[in-house]
């Protein structure tokens, strides 16, 4: 049996998307900045797949900007916002220590050239509070930006609530959305975001493209310089066929997002309440407001390598956090954040489901992961120590 | 019959490119950033694709640096010889006035910057010599960029002898060779650059990917922060499936490039020969030194526009130049670069061939551009002027 426990880092293609995407590989090849049949062919497609995915978000077209994908979105958003304050005296930027580091590395970026920025504490149940952000805020912030789920843990954060704070400072806010659309409900007019990324191959699209949204009247600076593509904001030929597949994938999700949600959540809960049962582990995050998909737990006196490499010989994929920076020895930020301390930090088994999961590869998950855990605990001396009633980690 | 000679602009997938991308997006969509087995799989297939483009450019596996298109390799290409000539106290460029928009734009990004930038003026044929980059070099020099092929009119440049003399003075070289790779042989040891940009679309590979070539040695600058992806150069989940159809279509193309450039440069001759029939119409650029598919004449009274319009809907998709500025009024800068005064640069065609026009083509083009152009003529004031001896702009 291969259990496919990752969709958090990325999901294969729907049969939508592929043939959707197939399809304009096909038949919609032109480019639609040409003047002739072909090219205005194509910038039909294109311009219909804008309109569906605005649709989808509760935004205009004029306010979708196709990208390469999450992290080019996010470079743009917080980019944009920097310049955009600049101009204005406002050099102080808002985020969290638990973002993905399209945006934390962006942010970083940002602080060489002179921008403030305050990366907010997050709360030991992996929540930032709307209270957080309006604590931090000052006369001279340019922009908040909160991502909408946590990748590794799965919080889901209240936006609606931090973007509501936001507008009443006036100060600009931008949400890296990338685990949240096509998993729970996201429409950017209610949830009060002036800026939204988004990437396809989180939601069964394709790789290699994704979406900023912008709201209008925001002034976006180019990441990316050359032709006038997408209103002049991001140069480089559209890539149509992979846009026309987010568009397929991105209906398909919003369309069985509640009957997903609740066939992925119960699975998401039998996780949660089996691989409890085991002794010294924590669910990270909270209980209730998470994406149906993603579960993180730490087992206390385990190295998270060796306990991905043995559930991968038993068929089951999982991730001990980011697929990002899994080649890193570093624990996860996202973890540290949440107050773990390092030993336990590096012992963190993150799986994320999909509806293209069953129970049956559930029931095996957790058949299996208790097994490694004993097995792995066995060799090691942490463990040892833990259960002649030495835990100096244990939370 | 439909006739597209537009290849410069975009070009159809070839079959083993699509299949190839349509395969790994089945078969290869894992994350090769996870450990497990469905991310590893995907890592080695990465890793064969670059090792392939490496071979196919005569570079090593570690300088192939994947992005999402030209214009994006183009962007990183010149802000990392920027940034590396800032902390040496270099920060003067050098670049030609025909260069795409790509180029030109971040130029205008780094000149905002503080950075001098020299643009080189293009010769009446279309070309830069070492000679003219030579006398433009000085002791604060960061980089040259010259692009290989010049993308509305088709000239090759001396980009060896270029190359020679960056060399020489010790100065970085980076080439646009967008419409240069897959077309002609580009080696880029025996070409002398340090950098160079691909994209995949203009030889039948997918849309959405590139190649951004830097010799060992150079520190690139991140455009795109995030992830380690790409040695930490670039972040993002890989775009595996439009990688693995990059590289088989480079390697068709490469694998075929003697026989194609003698069956398009056929035809392309019979272009030429046959369109220089027409009255007052001129070729741009040199006759000979010029991709095997590329072809842009002046014809003398006619608005660009509605020859292309027309020629449409007589089943010919052609392009005034580039596809990246065609909504633009305003005339080609690169046919102004070469001197043609505002007139003549406004009535300018662009036929792009490839492998996949057949003679028959070409002799429907021949038949239907002068019977278009004598059409529009007829119509036309400038031209009435111009029968009357009246030839302000002829050149």
């Amino acid at each position: 049996m291969l259990v496919y426990a990752d969709n958090a880092a990325t999901t294969p293609m729907s049969e939508a998307a592929l043939n959707a995407t197939v399809d304009a590989m096909k038949n919609v090849w032109g480019n639609p900045s040409s003047l002739h049949t072909v090219g205005q062919q194509a910038k039909v497609v294109l311009e219909e797949a804008r309109a569906k995915i605005a649709g989808l978000l509760g935004a205009s077209e004029r306010e979708i900007y196709f990208t390469s994908g999450g992290s080019e979105a996010d470079n743009q958003a917080l980019i944009s916002a920097a310049r955009f304050g600049a101009k204005r005296g406002k050099k102080h930027i808002i985020s969290t220590k638990f973002e993905h580091h399209a945006i934390l590395h962006t942010l970083d970026a940002l602080a060489k050239e002179g921008f403030e920025v305050t990366l907010l504490d997050v709360h030991k149940n992996g929540i930032v509070t709307p209270d957080d952000v309006r604590a931090a805020l000052r006369p001279d912030t340019a922009l908040v930006s909160v991502m909408y789920a946590n990748n590794e843990i799965g919080t889901l954060q209240p936006i609606r609530e931090i973007g509501a704070v936001c507008r009443e400072a006036g100060v600009l806010f931008h949400t890296d959305a990338v685990q949240a659309v096509g998993h729970v409900p996201v429409n950017v007019a209610e949830d009060n975001v002036d800026m939204l990324s988004i990437s396809a191959h989180k939601f069964h699209g394709p790789k290699g493209v994704g979406v900023l949204y912008a709201k209008r009247g925001i002034v976006l600076a180019n990441v990316i310089n050359g032709g006038a593509q997408e209103r002049g904001k991001r140069a480089g030929t559209e890539n149509i066929p992979a846009v026309v597949g987010m568009a397929a994938a991105l209906e398909e999700a919003c369309a069985n997002l509640e009957k997903n949600a609740a066939y992925i959540g119960a699975m998401r809960d039998t996780l949660i309440a089996e691989l409890s049962k085991i002794p010294h582990s924590v669910l990270n995050g909270d209980r209730e407001k998470r994406v149906p998909g993603t579960v993180n737990f730490c087992f206390e006196g385990i190295e998270g390598e060796s306990l991905l490499l043995m559930l991968d010989d038993r068929g089951i994929e999982a991730s001990s956090g980011s697929a990002c920076t899994s080649g890193s020895l570093d624990p996860s930020h996202v973890l540290l954040a949440l107050g773990l301390p390092h030993e336990i930090a590096h012992g963190s088994l993150r799986l994320s489901l999909s509806e293209y999961n069953t129970p049956e590869e559930v029931a095996h998950i957790v058949r299996e992961v208790p097994r490694v855990v004993e097995y792995l605990r066995g060799m090691s001396p942490v463990w040892e120590n833990l259960e002649k009633g030495i835990q100096p980690h244990l939370i």
